[in-house]
């Protein structure tokens, strides 16, 4: 299949290339020169604007880093929409508010283009072994259409609703997962201070109502999880800063949706303050460095 | 076995049920003569006063409200370690602050008893069906020597250290517990006021990072979870106040080791402002009411 | 002097008709064409866009509710600029985030139009009675110029800085205002709640070091101010949902500053919530329902 | 007057030496040695405990670090009640917990002794100076008898109503600067992040609706406030450790009473992480540094 793929970063330029091992044929584009050259060499065409990539595409991708950068590749001169032709379908897997989502697939509908938002977790990792989970937001026909080629960057590909469901979806797990991790943070720092071995502590709660991915999959206390961040200095993963701006997404769609969230915007100002500390490249398990000394 | 059993509340009188059908003799002691007479009934022989219900105990359980009656049973003039002989072992299985156990673990002590701290999970019905948790804080000795006791009111007889560790194992578990709901609480909320469906949320929280037991057993949002109390009004279940108690101790206890909990306070205010509503006898799980008009 | 006044709501009405008493003429427009009418009986010019009343004012004045109108308003095919005279001098008196502020003065300065913004404190009764106060943000040359016009719709008029600066001062002001209340009503009501009167604890507080604006000025305790809104049933004086609005541009600005505010994010979900309760027509000292039953 | 006075510490000392001063004669009572060489000194007799102090007074004085001291050097065998005759009046200027002075007066009521609670604030400054404030909770009756007495050591002595009403008037009072504080510092930080002067700032806030004493008079920015513990590299004042006192106070108090006290938790909270990051030594304004880098 053509397809074109718009924003080739950290997420964007590996998927591309499980694409491109996957057969098709790709129309890429991106700021980044080098990552141009890298990927040509690879087998893709190197296109000379979202304009251009989107009019040689069947199928559209972009990965892009905020919902301005989504907007400018599809609405702008040059962008998406500007060169795609009515039917194609396209798919946006930024992580971006899902009103803006909704505003630009409500444009591309204006002209018969169907898009769909599926934004991805699982990481730099996941986008290299193509065990991405996507969240999609888009109408059953469209689903259908985008699975088999999501599932050549994923594993796990989610259906969530209509368009904008997609954001939605992954907003509300990583408000909770930002939560969940401030939470398991203070709950064994404060079992530590008392006297509790940690080891001991996170196999209680394993086992019991506090159970959650963040302590027995991530726990940030380091040793409790040999494969987590924790043990090796908190480096890889998940980091900090993405979890800020994840956090920031959803106060920001609760206060539009007039909604509060308590314990988020808490956890939102932890990050903050954590990236002001000079932390925010650390993985989000880090988060527990604010409650020891 | 001779058994003294001290403290018959809603909790404490299945439990002692439950030993008189294993077979047991209970001496057994309360300040409510009604369920005295139901206990005396069942077979067991009341006692005047917790010192005479130790002196004639070969083991010694208390189930009691809070620390100051654990205090007052234990070190009053007609309390237990005026009656109990030495050697006996003695396990207290209220939910209270750490440093209380420690410190009557400390009195007993100097008298030649060892005394355990073993508070429970799982509610009356884990109570009424032999199906508790116990987190056992003691000596590998009487870990030894109260675990089959202990396994005849519970399922999962969990060793946590030296004494005071159980009620650290708790507290600790009900802080990440009572923080995870309220994050469960606020991530439901925000979707559906964003427009997801509620069942398609919880199902991708639940296969993904967000994914904990507040979610996926015993999820707020009503009719996610059938056999959750969110299904059935948010009745019966794990009462408000309750985990309002439990969060003040670990909030106590956390200003005592000079340890932060900050999404811990919040949590604990939280529900101190459900309970002054009039709320504090539903499930805590319906801490979400707070989250929707 | 020809003014263009641009916005006409419960602050713009009051102030235009001030600057009409005052003696000067009034190129008025509005979406309102009720509010149209009632000025152009007072002897204002109606005008049929931003841009047609730009083009006839010696200095523009806006008034407008949001970012969005205010960028429309300034920016728009129908616009301030796209009417203004170079060399005119323009004010923007709406509370809107600093960005934006500094974003459309810097279009302005492009045409050779100085842009100030000066949003105001006082409430309808201050745009009344001519007493509001004026946060400027103006170059020094520019402040010169505005400071007598301003000076006929309010008594204050403070020059804070370079353009931006206005709606800094007003959104950190306000910041800790919505603090403070909160503080207010917590400390208030957790006086009431231990047994002490709360005239004498406001008494103790207005001479000690928890002494501020929100206790002294406007106690949310109803009773102990005779004028503040607490003791008219909280009607009147500034809304509970322009509180939350302020402290919404407040987060907004944090965020994009990378600065942590963790008691105004606090703050701010509990307006959110007075709001979700239905209670956000009141006065904003009405928190401290959240803290009585 | 013959005096009893228990207590030498940073408080107790200089407020006893402005009683020598007076020209009263004291029976002064402490555990260090040092300090009981010093008063002797002055004048004063040291007695051999509370019990023998109380004995030889007119009136009893006492001012301990906390409510265990309180209860030792009132309720122990040889403490002030084993001693006091009927009738002499007595009056505990320690900060504790309301629930603890109540307790210790209806133990000393019913030996006829009339207890008067009366916290104080201004510090060891103030100690010194003679210029502390006196928070009396204390019948009409005995308010009378104790004023004149605490005016030597005094500027402001209030009366807030019953027994108990002296503790609570502190701890609402330091609740609230707590809170002012961290949203003072909060305003300051963010107006500075994002470009404002913060002179200018904290000029429009202390003639605006945010102006309060932690801005107005004791400003955590350095150089607003020249005489502010800030301008000095936040040495001297009152230190974080005692304000995190105070906060744990107020919320315990606010636990007992089943009152919620949001933001007010979560300052304790944040005082926590100060302290923790060995901070708790420097005065409590330094909360600012949280939020800088």
């Amino acid at each position: 299949m053509n397809i074109a793929f718009i924003g080739l970063g950290n997420m964007g330029a590996p998927m591309a290339r499980n694409l491109l091992k996957a057969g098709h044929t790709l129309h890429v584009f991106d700021l980044n020169q080098d990552v141009l050259a890298e990927l040509a060499q690879l087998g893709g065409h190197v296109s000379a604007s979202p304009k251009n990539a989107a009019a040689q595409g069947e199928l559209v991708i972009t990965m892009l880093p905020a919902a301005a950068h989504v907007r400018s590749v599809y609405l702008g001169e040059e962008g998406v929409l500007a060169g795609i032709r009515a039917g194609t379908p396209a798919v946006d897997c930024s992580t971006i508010d899902p009103q803006t989502a909704r505003d630009i697939a409500a444009a591309a509908s204006r002209q018969g283009v169907d898009l769909a938002d599926a934004p991805v977790s699982g990481g730099t990792g996941g986008a290299q072994a193509g065990t991405l989970t996507f969240m999609v937001g888009a109408s059953a026909q469209l689903f259908g259409q985008l699975q088999p080629v999501l599932a050549q960057m994923g594993r796990n590909i989610v259906h969530c609703g209509e368009v904008g469901t997609g954001q939605i979806a992954k907003i509300c797990n990583n408000l909770l997962l930002g939560i969940s991790m401030v939470g398991v943070s203070e709950a064994m720092a404060l079992g530590n201070a008392l006297g509790i071995d940690t080891q001991v502590l996170a196999g209680i709660i394993n086992s019991s109502t506090g159970r959650c991915w963040s302590s027995d999959t991530y726990n940030p206390w380091p040793g409790v999880v040999e494969t987590a961040p924790s043990s090796r200095g908190y480096s890889g993963g998940f980091g900090a800063d993405l979890m800020l701006k994840d956090l920031g997404l959803a106060t920001e769609a609760a206060k539009q949706a007039r909604q509060p969230v308590i314990l988020g915007a808490v956890a939102q100002q932890l990050y903050q303050a954590m990236s002001l500390r000079g932390d925010g490249g650390l993985d989000f398990s880090a988060i527990i460095k604010a409650y020891r000394n």
